[in-house]
């Protein structure tokens, strides 16, 4: 595995949509919001990790966010999502890991917040847990990452800048047809939409027709999902593996309105050219860190429904944009599949290759 | 209100997606299918109007066929959605009118239902009608529309060539600040992929930022939604309004896979640049005429889900496509407002700004 | 038709739950609330009519209310629905009638919006119409009643106490086999609970097997749905039809915890006996009168999700005892069939026989 | 913990519902579901356990089975459910467990499926697996169950009669204020009606104000949820907890069918006098065994829409027994706490108070 330089979306010089990103341009540029990151690349087999997310560094069992989901296509084995959906709040670190170790993961996010200073005597935890399938590359069988990940990638959950690509909970994971993995955007809105922040990550394992900024570029490098039954050339590949979405907003909104904005992910997921397959399992949830909505107040603030949609087109456009970096940035993985011992190679994209298709398509500029 | 030499997408050179069309591209191209429409231009004030689609040219509330639903923004006054998740199925044909007028097309749906042939004991009829808010344009607290209007449309309705742009129900619509309308596209999957036939049909009345194929149109030509908060120059407009999406497809799909198809209009919403803003309702209904999904047989034809994604991609692409069909087929309406007497006027989006926009952005060849 | 001297489930000494009811033991106990109904008797085949209900006396437009809806089972023809879960708002009053004027009610609700003042620019109107289906002794395909006595409904809603059984859009209904109607309830949460008001009314025109605070009058009686499969003796009817639950309640409830309430409305409908057939359609919509969660605050007040418990079994509660009021209250309605002239004629449920079936079952004291 | 002479509902003489259950009165009577359960007893902490339900004794992954769920309030840890809804199919065995436990249960139900023959290349799986909080009686943040239990259960699941009360994942369970557990009951529909079997098994853990076919048996006794409130007296405890209900029927129903058949579950449990608070996670799981609805087929069996009102009405009869088994056949439990080492006590509902009661109440002969 080398790395090449690598570079996110906005070093190419796209630019998707209309809103600027924060400074961060990432999810922690909401304030409060910290991610944590273990990559498990272990032997020929191993390629896997835990990406965690935390509204808060507080106790968010006792200080819960509300929260809303939003399931476009449900092949997956999210845990958690009734009781997100019943109570609109979150009580658990997001956790995101591989298909098969969604038990273990969950058994570990409970675990962390049982022991947590001033839950000594919690006996219900929701633990929310998201996941794709990183079996192309990672020994997915095996699992790969234990509980001690899990409690690692939460402890080491830090604010700044993310981690992107073949990382954490993307080590493994692939994306219309090359690596794909962790990606984060984020975008402020102007003063007069009401001034606030909201960021994405994604973890990126899906597949379809890429677009980067509206451009084929899935078709001009001659790989996308069913291509083989539209033109000559080889198999594009299936398009099925699916995607988790976070979306973090300071904005005060109730968890009706959360789930409204994560809805708009998929907006954003529709843009790089996401075939929502039938094996796909695209989620996105949404929380609002604003101290004013916590959980247990008599009275809480209320962004008003005909305010929205500024905030929808915000949690499209830093959706497309974290998808864009967590393919730009990730790096070719290697690995062996564990039974047939058979090498697996996922190519990162080449950035030559991209910067002559966005130029061509004059989305960016001739260097 | 002047018609100039208007055309279709595929007359310009886009291709948006990967399946080719039908040999109509329209909803037609299913077998069965009819659309009737009735366009309502009187004096200053009513520009308004009805489509109608017939599944098939029978007794459907006796013959009925399996149907479902998706809604990405709930703002609307769809009539018929609840009995339609609940049973999987489709009685009444499908109306589209305004947003004020479905009351009244609502009784006329139900009028045409109890005096068809072999209905003389009905006593409950769910009448699907949709609507979006043609009032920018319309007189729409005067209605326009009639019952004899709707009665009209579905006596009228007929295979072969669907009128588009401003007619029917969409003559007084506006999408992304140019005038919207009626708009329709088909798919033809390869053999390998089932062989099906799939259409869509389209009311365009939203905003956002106008994508073809990609291509930002509405940033290149100055006007999208928000503009006036993220660049200088006026404001975009508005972007609510509502769109309405009819899929129908020959393949045999359950209720289930329908609303799932269904579901994959929005991604193709998403790719002309919707904001899928909170003042807009974004629907679409799936239904199919495959006979052996018929309702009342002890057995039905059944198409697996991990057979359903080609379809998804089929129906993004077509409703894309439909989209546009929409804003380049429409001509440009005036009217004055009935209170204000206000002079209103809605551009066609200008064909050969569009092309020259496509042409730099090597989307379709210079001519 | 003769009244006979019908009384309520309180009259018989009956007490469905724990919580006590408030002073008329009706919605209207709601503080704000205001009821209005038109029953419409005319010739031999007209037996139906229009029940609104108005969340406050002000511009409901203009001041919106926070909402819920549930549906238990969505064969109906609802319309609002989606609207009022996308904004968890009503902008309408609610207006109840048969399942083929649901059309024409709706137009009126849009038309009565329209003229109130201060909606001279209005051009979106969510009107929220409920229906079941009177066909068993109304002339249902000739629908009866009119948009004036829709807005005839809206215009007499009042305060105070509210007609129950025969009357406004319960005239021509019938539960369990017997004549059902309108029915009405409250309950008073003690202090220490919050102290609220709820409120409950009926459109019962569904089936089962009949209990009355867990009797089982309907079997006791000899009529209950299915009878003919399960024992000696003639059937028992169907049991479609639908049924209509109003919830109002002066708690501060957002539009979650108002739909949450609402499908405990089910949980009492379970309890009268329903069979919640497929022919039935089974709704509820909830919304709180409180001042400070009107729509359009900075702030609203918020009742905590672990508070809504006791409110859940009271709307439980009072939903029961509305249903028992709808049949107890009821009268004999006569009619003939306008096609084949036959007498049709639903039977007032015997008050003596439900007197001795209770006393027998220690339900109520022997007289 | 002593075991007195325990007995089933019908031996009390209660008959909840008309139609007459299978020979074993059992989800097993539904022919090929096994069911398998391990009970964890150990010390003075732990009480709890793994209950498994099997709709087949073949590989479930390559042989789905269609499948629906119902909600009727969220607050509850099941896995699985996301991808049941959208695809409305079962691929693994359904498993219960603890709530705490739900993450070492998903792994060994993961472990189980991967491990059978001829799942060697599997690489997702969607484990199904519910809970109820058993932390009244078990030392649930010590979990209690291993995956070895999971396996075990799953293993030793078979046909034939099926233990009750305090075994498997009921061992700690309370309802109602009394121990509650597993229960089970099957209804048989007569020919005319489809001649199909439908069974249900509950773990019950839930409260309300106990209803023994109608018969207020919680008031009765003085214990019932939020007595405190409503008269003189102790409180009645909580009303929290969750109860998860399986259903399983040999009829050919669709997966929306068997949606809505599981929400007709919530019907049986409102007539047990569910509270449905906010702290219950209502659950109810409903899938098909017969062969002609299996995944995979080109055309399927599909029970009609307009027949399913039978199979609604005994769903909900099968579960209002299966809970009055749950309570009626468990045994008295004790522990302690391990953090307090305070005894807890939670008795067994007394069978000859109840006899008399229902015997006051005209339900059953005195005998």
């Amino acid at each position: 595995m080398r790395a090449g330089a690598r570079c996110r979306a906005r070093d190419l010089g796209l630019r998707p949509g209309q809103f600027a990103p924060g400074s961060l341009n990432a999810i922690t540029d909401v304030a409060g919001v910290l991610v944590g990151q273990v990559t498990r690349i272990e032997g020929e087999a191993v390629r896997t990790g835990v990406t965690a997310i935390r509204p808060h560094a507080g106790n968010l069992f006792r200080d819960r966010v509300p929260a809303g989901l939003a399931v476009m296509n449900g092949f997956g084995k999210l845990a958690g999502a009734t009781q997100v959906q019943e109570l609109g709040e979150l009580e658990s670190p997001i956790v995101l890991a591989n298909t098969l170790a969604v038990g273990r993961a969950l058994e570990a996010v409970v675990d962390w917040t049982l022991t947590q200073p001033g839950n000594e005597d919690v006996r219900s935890v929701n633990a929310f847990v998201g996941e794709t399938n990183d079996g192309k590359l990672n020994d997915i069988r095996g699992r790969g990452i234990t509980g001690e990940d899990v409690l690692a990638a939460l402890e080491q959950a830090a604010s700044g800048t993310v981690a992107e690509g073949s990382v954490g909970a993307g080590t493994g994971t692939v994306a219309f047809g090359w690596k794909g993995g962790i990606g984060t955007a984020s975008r402020l809105l102007p003063p007069g939409l009401g001034g606030f922040t909201l960021g994405a990550l994604v973890q990126s394992n899906y597949g379809g027709a890429l677009l980067m900024d509206g451009v084929p570029v899935g078709r001009e490098l001659g790989r996308f999902y069913l291509r083989e039954h539209s033109e000559q050339g080889d198999s594009g590949g299936d398009a099925d593996g699916s995607v988790m979405v976070v979306l973090a907003t300071d904005a005060p909104l109730s968890d009706r309105n959360l789930s409204r904005l994560a809805l708009r992910a998929m907006a954003g997921l529709a843009r790089t050219g996401a075939a929502f397959s039938d094996g796909s399992g695209d989620y996105a949830i949404a929380f609002s860190t604003h101290p004013e909505v916590r959980r247990g107040r008599p009275s809480i603030a209320d962004w008003p429904n005909e305010r929205m949609s500024p905030l929808f087109v915000a949690a499209a456009e830093a959706v497309e944009e974290a998808v864009l970096n967590s393919l730009l940035m990730a790096v070719t993985v290697e690995s062996r599949d564990p039974v047939t011992r058979r090498r697996r190679r996922v190519e990162a994209i080449d950035l030559a290759a991209v910067r002559e298709v966005l130029a061509r398509h004059r989305r960016i500029a001739r260097v």
